[in-house]
């Protein structure tokens, strides 16, 4: 069977995403009978489309291709091209979601969420912004249309965590926390181990790629709190970002460190929430050394679910871009394959 | 929707389901708009039965009942019963198999399962030993049918598990190892507490209900070396249960615990798979203590997964009647909606 996928968002994820299809599309093909076809690419300039599936030597080329310029790419390149015409010449099986998340409204990623349902695609998001802000509304209306709509890259990207929280449709969950965000994770470790402050372990965290140079959405806590509201509505219970009460990492000081470490605790961004007192929040907090959330380190994320019977405790890699991409294709493979 | 279940086998499991679902059915058919109607359950020697559905008073005084006996239940209840007339009268959508795991042929549950496959019921199950044998004969036959067959309650029962791997479609695992096995951590860790050796142990193990009276299939690893089959073939790769190598844990003396404990380790019953090596085995071995693994206690399991873009690692309750009942549930949900 042919899957035409529509990869919406071309930067680091949607590469790794257009490099591993490249190199598993056979193995997948032969052991799941599944053909992944990319029938278009879109960046925030142009589009490249080609209703048969752009072969594995165009998306080599275009994997090393200048940013937001795709449209260039001859034959199939054009710039300025809307969504009707992708659909129309495509009629891509599923759309990847890949534009990045936009905490002012959560556009374009909701736009291209619900065009993409009226022309009766499944969906298969790394942007969480859609779903932080419109959660319920695009799961209603895929479910009214019999569509699937897939998130795993959204929390824990490079991990299938969100199908542990999907398994616990039955289980009462009375809490979950951990450590939801990997630049700030990386930060605090930089800081507890070198002893700096905040600003030269960001500093270290940009110079090797893994903090953006605005890092407010880590620095702030919002990242980390749009995972909750995620983690929350997938469990069914309606949270909204601004549900989420945050504290600044920026209030951690090189002393708050020192202090920490001397009475053998560490400092970690936590996230959790509190179904029973309905309570949300993103704080720095001081952690006992042999709390399992104290050794997960760098870039590394941790959560701990409580639930009526008992712990789980799960830990993996936060993000990164061939790891987010990996859950998008586990995400557009079971899309494919769903009943099975 | 209506889904009709047949619970075929009614000891510890069986019962927690069914008083599960006389205490959520109400709820789950708000929220997921699925009615759960328990049209039979079996036993060794009879079974009840009624197309309708059993109500909420006969499930309860089912749980009370004795051991093999529900056939005697007045009205519905009948000794010496087949499958046949169970299928011909009530027309079950889901056939639950949580009849014990046999390791020698893995009978009746291999039986049982084909010939619900061969009815068109869709399988959950928790017994475990028909999956060994025949995993890829149950899987191929319920896609061929457009079935599914769900198996959460299997490894790690009361801990959704199965599908971290079962989103690991196209990621390549390397290895995977842990503590599996929940009576045989509770024996190694109530020896190393009261430095006592196995037989004290696995006494008190046995007179608080957590061993059975001959636990044979904990104590040699055949249980765990079961799940590492189950494991492997969910991933697509073909092991058989002999094709895993088991050290029993007799071999663990007081002597070999308090020498682990003089250098900073503990002992623990470890199964693990190295896919590169082509290697499976159960075996005790030691662990330093600060290895994320030598803190999982008592009934607690817990795994790592060593994959290409890192490490998962996943604790939770090992099993447990209603924690595995509960994933029994999971599961009956998730064959109901399914492509949801």
């Amino acid at each position: 069977m042919n899957i035409k996928i529509f990869i919406n968002g071309f930067g680091c994820v949607g590469r790794a995403l257009a490099k591993i299809i490249v190199e598993k599309r056979d193995v997948i093909e032969k052991k799941y009978g599944l053909r992944i076809e990319v029938v278009a690419i879109k960046d925030s300039r142009g589009a490249v489309f080609s209703s048969e599936g752009l072969d594995i030597n165009d998306l080599l080329k275009l994997i090393e291709y200048p940013r937001s310029s795709i449209g260039l790419y001859e034959p199939y390149g054009r710039m300025d091209i809307g969504l009707d015409e992708i659909y129309d010449q495509c009629s891509p099986d599923i759309h990847v979601e890949l534009t990045p998340s936009n905490y002012d409204g959560g556009e374009p990623g909701i736009s291209n969420v619900l065009y993409a349902l009226k022309r009766g695609a499944n969906v298969v998001l790394a942007n969480k912004a859609a779903l932080v802000y419109k959660f319920r509304e695009i799961m209603g209306i895929a479910r009214k249309k019999g569509l699937v709509v897939k998130y795993k890259a959204t929390v824990m990207g490079g991990t299938p965590f969100i199908d542990i929280l999907l398994s616990l449709k039955t289980i009462h969950v009375s809490k979950i926390y951990g450590i939801l965000n990997a630049t700030t994770n990386y930060v605090l470790t930089y800081m507890h181990r070198h002893l700096v402050d905040l600003d030269e372990a960001l500093g270290n965290a940009k110079s090797i790629g893994i903090a953006e140079k605005n890092p407010i959405y880590d620095i702030e806590g919002i990242d980390a709190a749009a995972k909750l509201v995620i983690m929350s509505n997938t469990l069914g219970i309606p949270l909204g970002i601004n549900d989420v009460m945050r504290t600044s990492l920026r209030n951690v000081s090189l002393k708050d460190i020192v202090d920490a470490l001397r009475k053998g605790e560490v400092i970690k961004y936590i996230a959790q929430i509190d179904f029973e007192e309905q309570l949300a929040e993103v704080a720095p907090r001081r952690i006992e050394s042999n709390n399992m959330l104290a050794g997960i380190d760098g870039l590394m994320n941790a959560v701990v679910i409580e639930h009526e019977y008992g712990n789980i405790f799960f830990s993996g890699k936060g993000g990164g871009c061939r790891e987010t991409a990996s859950m998008v294709l586990e995400d557009i493979l079971s899309a494919s394959m769903r009943g099975v």
